[in-house]
Formats: C-alpha cells, sequence, structure tokens
C-alpha cells in the first residue's frame, strides 16, 4: 500500500449538496449518521412578483460510513474507527482472547513473507465467555432493546418523524422482528467498524454486493478501493467471494475499512488451502477456517448444508445442472467420498461455532436454478426444504438466519419461490441473487435480473444481491460495480415504494418537484447517481437556459407549458 | 447526402453466425423474413472417446429488413425495396392519385432551396376508391385473410412448426383477433417498405423506439442512421418525434429506409407551421398535416384527444401536472380558444381520413403521470375513459386502434392501471411508455422502466415504448438507442417467457445449453447483443481456456464441476 496519503483522500466520498447529518438515541447514547441532500427554493412569478417557497432537506440513508464524514480522518492503514466496541464491551458477556484460536490465523501472522501486504494494526478478536449467548436473536428473545436495535430503527425511519409521516418501525418492533427470526442484524463483535444494519421482509430492502479477486485478477488495493466504492453508491452489505492468493489477508484489510456488514463463503477458502483438491476438504480445515473468520470479523458465511445427496439425482435433467460454485464443491465431495454432505452433518457444530462471534448464516443454495428453464423444480424445493430444517436447528443455537435463493427464475414463477421460501422456512428472511427473467442478454443481466429482483423483493425478499454487467462473462471492474449497485438501488427502491415502507415516496416525490420546477442541481442530487445524471445533462444543454426540458426543446416543453397552464387557470 | 457508397454499405447489418431464411406462405405468395442462428456441437469426451452432438439452429423473429440480407442491394437513396405494393394493388380497392392532396406538402415539393435534402424518388400516393374500406380490420370483419395476416401469423411462429411446438397463432387466429380490434396490423399502403408485424396481447411483445430531432440537434443522416440502428437491435416500430427544421423531408427518407411501421405525432409538425404559436393552431391545418403524413406513408398517428377541459382542474393537485408534449399543447389550446380539444370535436373527420389510408389511430394520454405520485389519479383515468368512447368511434370507421399508457407509475400500481384499460378500452392493445417504477433515477431510466414495462407487459400490455439512459435528460445518441432497445427486448421477452408464448422459451434454453458446454460463441451469437457479450468476454478472458467460466476460475467453475459430477454418476 503505497503513497497513503494521496490513497487515502481518494477514498473520500462526497455527495454534492449534502451533509453528514447525526439522529440521537433516546434508548442508548449511539448517534446514527445519515446523509441530508440541500434543496434550492422554487422561484415562480406571480403578478409580476417573484415568489420563493422553501423546499425542504430530503434526508436519505446513507451506507458510506465515516468516508462521506467531512470531520472523519480516514487512514485506510489504521482502519475504520471501532464504532460498537464499547456496546459489545458494556454488555459483559463476550471476552477478548490473548491470541487468535485458528491455527491457519497463526501460521499467517508468523510468516514474515507477508509483513508487506499485512495490514498494519492487530486487534486480537472477541469471543463469548464460556456459557453466555451473545447473539442479538438471543438478546431480542429476552426483552432487551441493544443499542444494535435501536440503531437500525433509527436508520429505517429517515426522515419520517421530522415530517410527521407515521411509520410501524420503532426499536420495540425491530426487537420482536428478530425475536422472532423474520430479520436480522449481521454484527459480528469483531467488525466493530460496521454500522449496524436490518435485513428483514418488513424493513428497507437491502442489496449486497459481490467483490472477489480469482487466480491474479486484482490486488489487494483493488479490492479495498471496489468495496469503499460499493459503500459510495448504496452497498448493504458486501461479500468477499475471493478466491486467489492472499484471502486472509485481504480480507482483513477490507474488514478493517468496511463499514457495512461483510459476508464470505468459507469453503472457498478451505479449498484454497488444499490446493483445489475437493477430495482433500476435512471438517477440520473447514471448521479452523470458520473459527479463522469469525475471529477476523466476518458478520455472515453462506454454509451449503442443505445440498444432501439424495437430491443429487433430481439434478440429472437440468440443462444447466449445478451453477452455485459451492453446490458443485460439496456435490462433487459427497460423490467422491460416497458420504453425506459435511456441512449438513456438522450443522450443530457450525451452529455452535458460530453461537460464540454472533456471526449470522446464509443459508446457501447450492441447487439454485441456472436458466430459466430449471427454475422451480423438484431439486431447488427439495434442498429448500432442508434450509428450512437447518433454520430450526440454527435457531436452537440462537444464531440468526438468512435463506439464499435463485437465480433464474422467469417471472411467472417467482411469486411461487417466494410463497415456496415461506412456507419452508419459518419467515427467515430471503437473500436472493437476482432473480434473471431471462437467459438471452449476457452482458446486461444487471437489467434481466433488476426486474425480477424488483419483484421478488415487492413479495418479501428481504436482501437482494446484485449482479453486474459482466455476470456469466467475466470479474466486475470498478464501472460494472457502480452499474451492478444502482441497478438494485432502483429495484430496491421500487420494491419499498411497492411495499409502502414508510417514508420511500419523500425522495421520489422531491425529485419530481424539482423536476417540474426545473431546479436541474436538485434533480441531479437527489438522484441514485448524481454524476451520471449531470454528465448526461451536460451533454445536451446549452449553457444557461434552465427553463425547459432538453429533451423537447424550449418550444415544446410539456412541463413549461403545464406550469404556463396551471398558473393561468 | 454526400458519399452515397461508404454510407450505404455502412448502414448493412450482419449478425454473427447467422443466415437470412425465408418462410414461404401457404395461402399467399409471400415469403417471411427470419434470422437462423447455427451452433456448433457439443463436445463431450466419454471412455476416452470424443462424442458429438449437433445443436439445432435457433431461429429468431427478425426486425432488420433488407439490411441483414446479403443479396439485397441496399441504396439508401432509392429506398427499401417496396414489398406490400402488389398486395395493395392486387385488392383493386385503392388509386394512385394524380397528386399530392396536402397543400403543405406541394409547397414543400416546389420548394427548389429543398431539393438538397429531398429524397431522390418521388412516388404518388395511394388512397382508398370512394366507397371503398380499406384497413386490416375491415377485411378481417369480412372474414378475409389477408397476405399481411399470413405474414404476421408465419412470423410470430418462429420455428414452432420445425420443432413441433403447438401454437395457437394461424392465420385465421390472426384475423379473428384483428377483426375484434384485440390487435392491429400497422399497414398503411404508403409505406410498403414496411414488414407486417402485429400488436396485440396474444402475440409476441413488440417494442417502440423513439428517433426525432428538436431545434437543429441532429441532421437527415443521423437521424436515417439511427432508425436503421434501431431495427438493427430489433425496433418492432419507430415514432419520429422530431419537432425542429424539414421536419417532411427527413421523414421521407427515414419512411423509404423504415422496413418496420412508422408512427408519429401529427400535432408537432402542425404546430411548427404555425410557428410554435399554439393559439394559431387551427383545424385545417390540422387536417392537411394528417393527409400529408397519410400519404407519405405513416403508419400510425398519436392523436391526443382524449383529453377534455372538464380534466384539467383534476391536474392541478398533480406534483408533475401535465408532462405529456401534445397534452400540454392541446390543454393550452382549450384554455386559450376557451373551447373544447379540437382533436375530439373533429374525431369522425379525423377518423374519415385515416380509413382512407389504413392509418391506425394510436389514441394519446395526455394526461399520463409523471410521476409516482401522480399514477393511477383522477386525471388519468378520466381521459381513459374518453379513450374507451372513441375507440368505439374509430372501429366505427375500420379504424385500428392502439391505446396509450403511462408514464411512471410504482408496482403495485401497475396492475390496477392495465385492468383499468381492459375495463374502459373495449379490449383494444395497449401501448404503453415504461411505466417507471420510481422517479429518482435520471440516467438510469431504461432500467427504472424496464421493470415497469416487463410487469405490464406481462399483464396484457401488447406494445411497450422504450426509455433511454437519457430519459428526463437529453435526447438519445446512437449508444443510448441500442441500450434502450436491448433493455426492452429483454422486458419484452421476459414478458413473453411469462405469458408463455409459443417458442420463446427456445432460444433462452438454447443459449443455456451453450453456456453449460462452454461454447461461448454459441452463447453470444444467441444473445441480444453478441458485440457486448464479446466485448466483455475478452475482456477478462486468457485466450484459449474454453473449459471453465470466466468469473469462477478454472479450479472453482461450478459447470465444470457440475459436468464432472454428472458424467461420474
Amino acid at each position: 500500500m503505497s503513497n497513503q496519503k494521496s490513497k487515502n483522500s481518494a477514498f473520500a466520498i462526497s455527495y454534492p449538496a449534502s451533509q453528514k447529518v447525526f439522529v440521537k438515541g433516546k434508548i442508548h447514547d449511539i448517534r446514527v449518521g445519515m446523509r441530508k441532500i440541500s434543496l434550492l427554493d422554487t422561484i415562480s412569478v406571480e403578478n409580476g412578483q417573484e415568489k420563493r417557497e422553501k423546499n425542504a432537506p430530503v434526508i436519505v440513508y446513507d451506507t458510506s460510513g465515516a468516508y462521506s464524514d467531512g470531520f472523519a480522518n480516514i487512514d485506510i492503514t489504521q482502519g475504520l474507527p471501532r464504532l460498537r466496541s464499547e456496546w459489545t464491551a458494556a454488555r459483559n458477556d463476550t471476552e477478548e482472547l490473548p491470541a487468535f484460536s485458528s491455527q491457519y490465523c497463526n501460521e499467517r501472522l508468523q510468516n514474515k513473507d507477508l509483513d508487506d501486504i499485512r495490514f498494519p494494526v492487530t486487534h486480537l478478536p472477541r469471543r463469548a465467555k464460556a456459557g453466555k449467548s451473545i447473539s442479538q436473536m438471543y438478546y431480542a428473545q429476552q426483552g432487551i432493546i441493544t443499542p444494535e436495535m435501536e440503531y437500525v430503527a433509527i436508520r429505517e425511519n429517515l426522515q419520517n418523524e421530522m415530517l410527521g409521516i407515521a411509520s410501524h418501525i420503532t426499536p420495540e418492533f425491530v426487537r420482536n422482528e428478530i425475536a422472532a427470526g423474520r430479520a436480522i442484524i449481521p454484527a459480528n463483535p469483531n467488525h466493530p467498524e460496521a454500522e449496524p444494519m436490518i435485513i428483514g421482509a418488513r424493513f428497507l430492502v437491502k442489496i449486497n454486493t459481490n467483490i472477489g479477486n480469482s487466480a491474479l485478477s486484482s490486488g489487494i488495493d483493488e479490492e479495498v478501493e471496489k468495496a469503499v466504492w460499493s459503500c459510495k453508491w448504496g452497498g448493504d452489505t458486501l461479500m468477499d467471494l475471493s478466491t486467489g492468493n492472499n484471502i486472509h489477508e485481504t480480507r482483513e484489510w477490507i474488514i478493517r475499512n468496511l463499514p457495512v456488514p461483510i459476508g464470505t463463503v468459507p469453503l472457498y477458502q478451505a479449498l484454497e488451502k488444499v490446493n483445489g483438491d475437493i477430495a482433500a476438504l476435512t471438517w477440520e480445515i473447514y471448521r479452523d477456517t470458520l473459527i479463522e473468520q469469525c475471529e477476523q470479523g466476518v458478520d455472515y458465511f453462506t454454509i451449503h448444508a442443505g445440498l444432501l445427496r439424495a437430491h443429487l439425482p433430481l439434478v440429472q435433467n437440468r440443462i444447466t445442472g449445478i451453477v452455485s460454485r459451492g453446490g458443485s464443491i460439496i456435490a462433487n465431495w459427497m460423490n467422491i467420498h460416497n458420504a453425506e454432505n459435511l456441512f449438513y452433518t456438522h450443522f450443530e457444530e457450525v451452529c455452535k461455532i458460530l453461537a460464540q462471534y454472533d456471526v449470522a448464516v446464509s443459508l446457501g443454495d447450492g441447487l439454485r436454478p441456472g436458466c430459466t428453464r430449471d427454475a422451480n423444480d423438484a431439486a431447488q424445493f427439495a434442498e429448500l426444504s432442508v434450509l428450512g430444517e437447518l433454520t430450526l436447528t440454527a435457531w436452537k443455537h440462537h444464531v440468526q438466519v438468512l435463506i439464499e435463493g435463485p437465480g433464474h427464475v422467469p417471472m411467472q414463477q417467482i411469486r411461487a419461490n417466494m410463497d415456496e421460501q415461506v412456507k419452508l422456512c419459518h419467515g427467515a428472511p430471503f437473500y436472493t441473487l437476482g432473480p434473471l427473467t431471462t437467459d438471452i442478454a449476457p452482458g446486461y443481466d444487471h437489467i434481466t435480473s433488476a426486474i425480477g429482483a424488483a419483484q421478488i423483493a415487492w413479495y418479501g425478499t428481504a436482501m437482494i444481491c446484485y449482479v453486474t454487467p459482466k455476470e456469466h462473462l467475466g470479474l466486475p471492474d470498478k464501472e460494472d460495480v457502480r452499474a451492478g449497485v444502482v441497478a438494485y438501488k432502483i429495484a430496491a427502491h421500487a420494491a419499498d415504494l411497492a411495499k409502502g415502507h414508510p417514508g420511500a415516496q419523500v425522495r421520489d416525490n422531491a425529485l419530481s418537484k424539482a423536476r417540474f420546477d426545473f431546479r436541474w442541481k436538485d434533480q441531479f442530487n437527489l438522484s441514485l447517481d448524481p454524476e451520471k445524471a449531470l454528465e448526461y445533462y451536460q451533454a445536451s444543454h446549452i449553457t444557461g437556459e434552465n427553463d425547459h426540458c432538453t429533451m423537447c426543446g424550449p418550444h415544446f416543453c410539456a412541463m413549461k407549458l403545464s406550469k404556463k397552464l396551471c398558473n393561468g387557470l
């Protein structure tokens, strides 16, 4: 990480006409960062007199953490402020360990060759004290409203209190949803840099972004930059799917600098440890990997524990077989060893480890359909049924649960997919990849899938995993990440509107009023991608003309005529 | 139009691994052009032996006309072959006029200053003989299956006959839908260059593209190029919304070179004729414009005849008032003259003119909502109800009808919008702009609207009007047109799948099988934008490696592992 100074300032995030504001908690001593967008006055002329009307600022959900706080000191060699450390410590049910528990982790720490790429600061891991349960689900079930719960209640409400919009989302409502397993707050105490956020059908729809190097494709710098970049555009959580070299060190840099929860698929790293030899994969290696990542601060793990041997014959008549990486690896492992899925047979042990760090489990769908023709088939639903069983096992240990879903599903089958998840998985939040609604547009799968994602989120999916234009073709670069995140923010917001999330409509209305007023700057500033909107506008617009829309030209502008009409009536 | 030779070859369209094939009619002497995509063999290794399996070619709907026919001689100064001239002549119910009937048209023809920009060939106009009805609707009601009807029946069936897929779409089925007004074939005899296509809920979902210069933004060359370009990517019809100079001459170049039906909003040109002075607009000027455009070969007109004076107060509480250009112009006209909408009061006369040229009417929604908050309001539905009345008037004259729809509609209100249209408009096909499902993403409105377009098309909308990334910000350039068309082809195809259109799934399955086989070239060739897919692939891929997916890398490729597994089981 050379030339740190310029690098660090490059990480700062700024949004036009925006200010970081903090809303204080009423129960706990917390402050929740949000983004306030200031608007210009509406100016009209009435009887020859200029009339000015104030437009209230709009407060929007902010995933950029300290990067957009002008007063914060960004230094990626030190990591972000450890926001939640004190909350965890105050509960007095965890302890800081004298050393890391993972053998692999300790080997890496002792390897001098890695000094150059190692994150400079070491934070010792924190784990539940013996006999203690420390998950948000456990606290909620005890009737405790944690700082995390109050934090997300404030965060979800945006500016509702200010605007007098009624909202069902109170800290107690949050507690109740968490207790029932219908929502989760992924919040590993070893990732105190992450701001609390909630994933559940009765809250704002969230989006996950994926990054990750595969076989030498990108370095640490680039991965950290992409991770922060995804937060800039609105990514709510981030999965690091790296399969290349130095996974451990890369992840450390990302976690220490990431203001949102991070997820991984531990199997990928476990397989790297045996040089990709599926036959050599053992429970002991996997277990050590889980502990390594729990102590680093990963907030949720995708674990493909629901794919059983009995399901494999169901895949034979598919067009695209198994398209989940984790699913195909474990299917091969079962076949080689003539044994049941080791994640299934060891699931109780998995839960006991995760419970000690409040790491959530995201039950992977190894049999998700890889094309529209394979959607909602017997293989997919057989696995989903097992995910439902595993949900109850995890909950027994107070481990928070997400259920992963497809994939490729044509529109007319999306509702059935959602209904089946609700029926089989006891209300645990659904987390889907897309779904893509057609297979015929590689290069545009952020669009084929945003169509499906908007629908399934409206039907109740709590988090949608983004797809970039490079899906099926290659690994996303920064511009692909931006295109994927914005497409998914659109899908998520369209679903928030459709679900009637309190206050979701405010931003649409403010932007539309700005549009009608020809307050161009406000229109850009309120948009999901102000830079892109401005760039397109400037490409067409003649400087100094502000009273008509660029598409119609001055003589035919509908809104200009409409205004004239309204004044005349 | 200088340097014609190079220009003309630049207009030729080629698709990779594709061949233009023609399917002959059984009733009429017609041949329907389609695109056949050839595929490679599937190669696998079994017991050390290479095994090859043939993959059947895939035939896809083709909107590129003669431009993709290697044997056709493209010369844009001569225009496309006049495919339908003989069919019209054979019916013996039209006559070629000795001269154009529009005063304005004749003035333009006699103006020597326009010689440089005038299309070089003049085709005299054709009109119904006195007392004759010549619309496809009329023929259908008489029980006649025209060549146009058989043409679209073949075109909609793709390769179903070859594959033995049952299809309800027969020439008789087409005739019946046209007779009932549930579908239209826009086919002005004065635009014989256009290939017949059908717009109706029981057929493939169609997409319209818009082009048009506003105030000097682009010239004739550029508009013709954009028009052909939109056909390359799959535009089914094209609306020329020009409001700048030389509309008449520009349109002539476009029509003579356009293999798809063309629509216009005649009001725009009528207003140009009075220098944008809304007060000066008269029925006589509008009437002459209708005749001018009917005789040039426009296939359908958007006419804002349903917006009445009584509706104007309903607009007062909207955020964005009236956002339809045509709607705002006519609203102002009514206000200035204290008179009812002249398109409404003259609607019977309009229909009598259109009937003589089989020009379809697309009843414009002047009060379409311009933001999600204004959707499905009293203003919109009051106008829609009048459009229903006007539909019956048009049908009395055997004029084919489309009903235009919104606009901006949040997801949860889309179904109600469609249902209301069905209820009020007697089954006439719905033609919507988007709808955009959120207002907060200028720069990405091809995506906000593709989400809504896919849904409303699934619910029964027959044609969706594309939106480009420049919507609300500026006029689209070529790349914007491509992005808009592909986004809308995705939405339309997703809806075709959802509706179970016979044969729609074939292309998805073929592409998915190619993906699973690592037949990369086939995957690209079968996609909606082969060039983009290839470009993205090449950016990530190392030459010579073909047996794994670029996203996972060689060690973790799910499909590679899945294949191994299937062979092993």
